[in-house]
């Protein structure tokens, strides 16, 4: 069944079957976001008497239906629909005849996704903050554990100062809230009511958006009808800006346990069972989750630029070339959450080298905080730095291994507790 | 003079003139923010007896001297330099002796790039709000003054809907709030101080970052050492989504423009002397800076792209592909701003089309209006559509064209009080 | 099975699970080179006397089996399997014991994915060429049977001079042949036979690479075996620009179309059944196709990003990342695949709108003609271009509709017969 | 002065500032070949009457002259001017009155841009070209004379296999063949001449193309009108697409030398005087160049998809975004150019560590070797790997670090004289 039949030409199946795209597949993950609002359009159509009080009961009952059975994994969309949309429009007129009918006064199915896409995306973020909660925890912890432990630290990917793995956990810990940052932001853009801007231009029935929009729990609404229709394209672009940004911190971080488990650093490990092997080298112990981590996160970091080409240089006004976003929206929330979750899992199981530093190619560490001792003992920075210099030239240096880091944020102050109390305040506003 | 000089052998020319790149050039821009970063750098290596009472006093004196030269625009940074770090230095060092070495003591040049950064991340972002609320008064006045003038709605690029030039001015102006969120979200990350990470893995000395915090107006700390120095490349990535999403907004509207000065639409004009000819064709009036808009704001929306592409899969620590950051972010900081302006500028000139909707190809726009007035009078939805549908395929649809769209954001309620309300909370959060 | 088990700790579940991908479904593409660059790899291991003739005989006969299965759609990768590789190695296994074991021999899956993907690579382009063919050969078609019908040319947006359906037609034709070029690279880069590199480093079997490159119908070798393992990636790279030009083509095409089909324009249209309707609007007819080819096309011009992403800034050798390739290259192709197709099989359906040129908004159009005229008749262009624009803006301008355009490539010389011959060499080479 | 003043109202400052961009500056680079395009145009007006010998003559002298200004860096673009074009063409008006006037007649400054971008290409390409050649000549010296150093191979960043410096360094090398075919295919794009398009859409002048054609030494036409039009972003982005595919190669080698010189490989240095040192760190020897590399060509990746963000989407036909090609282009050209010559010189100083695999911890490097040597003595390839792989696991494992690589590729057969000759024949195809 095609919304459009006009009981006249049917399109041909190559253009039917070149044009519905997943759309079947994936609108399952939004079947509860379009029951959600078609009851509340309806309660609305029944508060300005376009359905009369059985009418929106009946209707109702029915969505709830559909609802338990998408709990339940039963909701389906067969073959013969060509989404969600027209899948429970179906539904309802089989069951309720003229009635089911009625449901699709004062709206359009782009007005359907648009609000779908509005509460999917909070839902999504929510989920998300709570998988960085998660690994912030775990990170946390581990920078505490382990804040005794001292590692070198690169510049240019040159031996440079002392650094330990207190701080190392403790800096994707920190980040971490900049990205809650992106992701209040994107929440905020989807936190507004679309519903209601029909095809985009409005309606001239006397729809009660404030209605729909304290049923459905948004902050405000999208007022302007065409910025509602316009913000198909550019929450998903704005969501795919929170995404990158956590998916730049996986990605980096991914990136350095790759190399620290790389035997010329030999920083970290995990147990064999969470390694793989490979089929004709028989004592590699592969680093696969962590470079699959990076490798997903740098495709999720391609999401805005990809949303951009599909959308950008179109004027405004609903255009079919929408339908590709969900198809590459879905699947990237997915795989952050499944890479959140799995860093978590795997960080649970890490093993540190507790003696890293005894190697004597990392004796130049130190030579900064030579230079330091020399200036708390009052020698100009510069000539400080010229004396330690000569000194290494000369092979004359001896560093002295003992750290004395005290300032805010430093080896030896990590201010895990501040850092907890900043991420709070984010997760929470 | 190079800081990195030892005395030893000198870097070779074809390396200097390859490594140097901008930066002489584009540091003018962050001059201001290393000579503030400084003197809070002094007061606490004051406050901590690195620098004595009279010590500190005499560098302030002297980074006071140079913000005087660069407010003036007397300040330049000539070739000795490599930047305005060392030209900063080499000042102080001239002025001082001894005295303008010390103020390099518990910081490195990593350091200072990064707290100018963020000071001037806090500054343009500002700045580009402030241009974003010119532009949405603009907006919304054009909304209001236009609100009577019917214009065609499209979807799929075909002739769908009733809409008005109240609706298309105000859905730009309402699409700038959620721009808003995203420069607050980037200004966030921006408002942690980096000040006193060193080198990216903090230092000996007993710094209080706090104290600069707190001169440098702050709102808090990046705290860890290692996490401050990541910031670098995120900060630059977090800002430029922000940029993204105006620019994206900038984006569609100039395209709307061209499409809607194209004479087969003639909805906008503007007056000759803000369009341009052609070489070979005197009838023309080309849309030229709108086509600028467009192109800048979509090279704009490239540079989340381009910043990842040049940051990404390098383990953390200083690298100096970072150099490159400062000449992809600079321009698009400032290409936004002039993007803002001009839009704000030619639409203070936008000479609207009033008698669009005469046109009788638009008749049929009046269909849905149709159905609708069915379903008021009781026709279920689907039932009126196909009557609709009967008629216009028999040539005997005739349109009414009197419009009485109420609801929230629709054409006879535009809600501009309530858009109005929404940004000026966003601005001011 | 997993070909690393080493009947010590397997991997957990978690990890499994978040390892495998989407291989088991993506390798059916490539089950077909898997098995015939097996089938040259036991020959030449024959050749070398690893295998005897009887065991080189009894795996060719099994892989030929199995090849029959594809051919014939029988052959599976059940869940037990990692990829098309474990799951070959197992059916050798199974059948013939220990000799199925020696397969792997002198070569490793990095090796086997490579030769896999050259394989695939050049059977692609063929295929893709000869679709490209077909649509351009109905674009010529098209080009010649409308040549008579004068359309506007716009610059800016702007109307501009005349132009005509044959040479809108015509030039999408002549562009795809520039596409052709950059297959024909990608196919020359492709045609280097990686098979023999091992994991990468070659092996320390006398493996003679030139038999296998012979058997299968590689131009030369990938000689290098570094060079051959540094061909993941960067060949999908090369095919991925290949595939951006096509699409980039199609892209402003289906652009066109869409706007062609707009009803300010209304220049092309196409039957009912080809085109959508909407459900609220019943007189719309939707470009979906054009739009999806548009979207699509967008997409696959995201692809040279979206691997470089995921490849860039990784240190030369395999990484798992490079798992991720696969599954959005083999879509892009063959999402272009279908694209072309569809396009093709559209324009054998559109009807053109030869009274275009009437429309009075179109008279300036003729305004170069004119200024081209007096030139002919000896005034100078500028004097010329200064008298016609001045009667433009008196109103006095009168145009003269018949064109006498005759040069190379003109609405009057379309050099069909010239772009057919280039577009023939660029085929074959 | 502006080519389209018609004598009334002259565009505002403000958008004058706004639209003319850096065309004075960038089109210095293009200087030489509008005159060398204006010559050809005049000749060919000459031939069809539109020009007296006379006329054609002063015009080609005086455009001779001013090719000597570019020669000799004495050509400027005053402030006067938008672009190089209306420079050109007011010298000639200046000097030869009427006559100077005629040289536009049949072309546009579309035409123009479009013919100097296609010669630019052709020089351009050609230039890199040749650089690569230079640096494939010093990577191939290189890979023969450190053929014997062992050093270890990765894959997955673990120690792997043996490889050695022969195949690194010749890896690169044969890679940069890949190179050149992208490199052709853009040339042969470019190679067509699109002059005589005028402004997109022919003329009626009765131009001789063919003519043009061989003058400018093009190989042939690129002859629909539109085509030829549609050109302008299509060239670029081909190009874009092959300066791409030599970026990524300079990238992922600049990466390896990186890590190569990271302490913890120690596999690569440089003299002290092509480093550089840390501002508080005095033991420091810093890649910058090849960190420089690294970045300035992942930047360069990002051009074809910046190219595409601009261009994209906007139907076929001129438009004024395309005036940013140029500065996108032009500076990744130069850039690339710079990257290939200091790669070359900095190579021309690398010092190898020939003991690198003496260490211990590379051992592992040759359990694959000894799987090999147990199915060379018949033991079944999987048993073998089982066997080892024991060894391992109980710390028996006693490698033999004799190498015996003999095939094509392998260590002890590098191929070089073959890479030559298939490096020749890309260079000269």
């Amino acid at each position: 069944m095609k919304l459009w039949d006009k009981g006249q030409a049917s399109t041909s199946d190559i253009v039917d079957q070149f044009t519905v795209g997943q759309d079947r597949v994936l609108d399952l993950q939004i079947a509860e976001y379009d029951l959600r609002a078609s009851k509340a359009h309806a309660r609305m159509l029944n508060s300005i008497d376009i359905l009369s009080d059985e009418e929106a009961k009946s209707i109702i009952t029915e969505l709830n239906r559909l609802l338990d059975d998408v709990e339940s994994s039963d909701f389906t969309i067969e073959e013969d629909f060509e989404d969600v949309h027209s899948k429970i429009e179906y539904e309802l007129t089989q069951k309720l005849g003229e009635t089911g009918k009625k449901i699709h006064s004062g709206r359009s199915r782009n007005d359907q996704v648009l609000v779908c896409l509005h509460l999917y995306a909070k839902d999504q973020i929510d989920e998300i903050k709570q998988l960085i909660k998660n690994l912030f925890e775990e990170l946390t912890e581990l920078s505490e554990k382990h804040k005794e432990v001292i590692i070198p630290g690169y510049t240019h990917m040159q031996v440079a100062m002392p650094s330990s793995f207190g701080l190392w956990f403790g800096a994707y810990a920190e980040s971490l809230i900049d990205d809650l940052y992106m992701l209040n932001a994107a929440y905020k853009i989807g936190d507004q009511n679309p519903l209601g801007s029909a095809a985009g231009y409005g309606s001239s029935l006397p729809l009660n958006r404030s209605k729909t929009t304290e049923l459905l729990n948004f902050s405000t609404l999208k007022f302007n009808s065409v910025a509602a229709q316009m913000s198909r394209g550019r929450l998903e672009k704005s969501i795919s800006y929170a995404l990158s940004s956590v998916a730049g911190t996986l990605s980096k971080m991914a990136m350095d346990v790759c190399l620290f488990m790389n035997q010329n650093f030999d920083f970290l490990s995990f147990p064999d069972e969470l390694t793989t092997g490979s089929s004709i080298m028989p004592h590699k112990k592969n680093p696969d989750v962590f470079e699959l981590i990076r490798a997903k996160c740098n495709s999720i970091q391609n999401l805005p630029n990809e949303l951009t080409l599909i959308t950008n240089n179109l004027p405004n006004g609903y255009h079919r070339d929408f339908q590709l976003l969900k198809e590459k929206l879905f699947p990237a929330v997915q795989n952050l959450k499944e890479c959140l979750d799995i860093s978590r899992f795997m960080f649970q199981h890490v093993e540190v080298n507790e003696n890293v530093i005894d190697d004597p190619k990392y004796d130049y560490l130190f030579s900064v905080e030579e230079v330091n001792r020399k200036v708390m003992q009052n020698t100009p920075f510069r000539e400080a730095y010229r004396e330690v210099g000569q000194a290494i030239a000369e092979g004359t240096f001896d560093p002295d291994k003992e750290l004395k880091h005290t300032h805010e944020g430093s080896i030896g102050n990590l201010c895990t507790d501040q850092i907890r109390e900043k991420f709070k305040e984010a997760f929470n506003s």
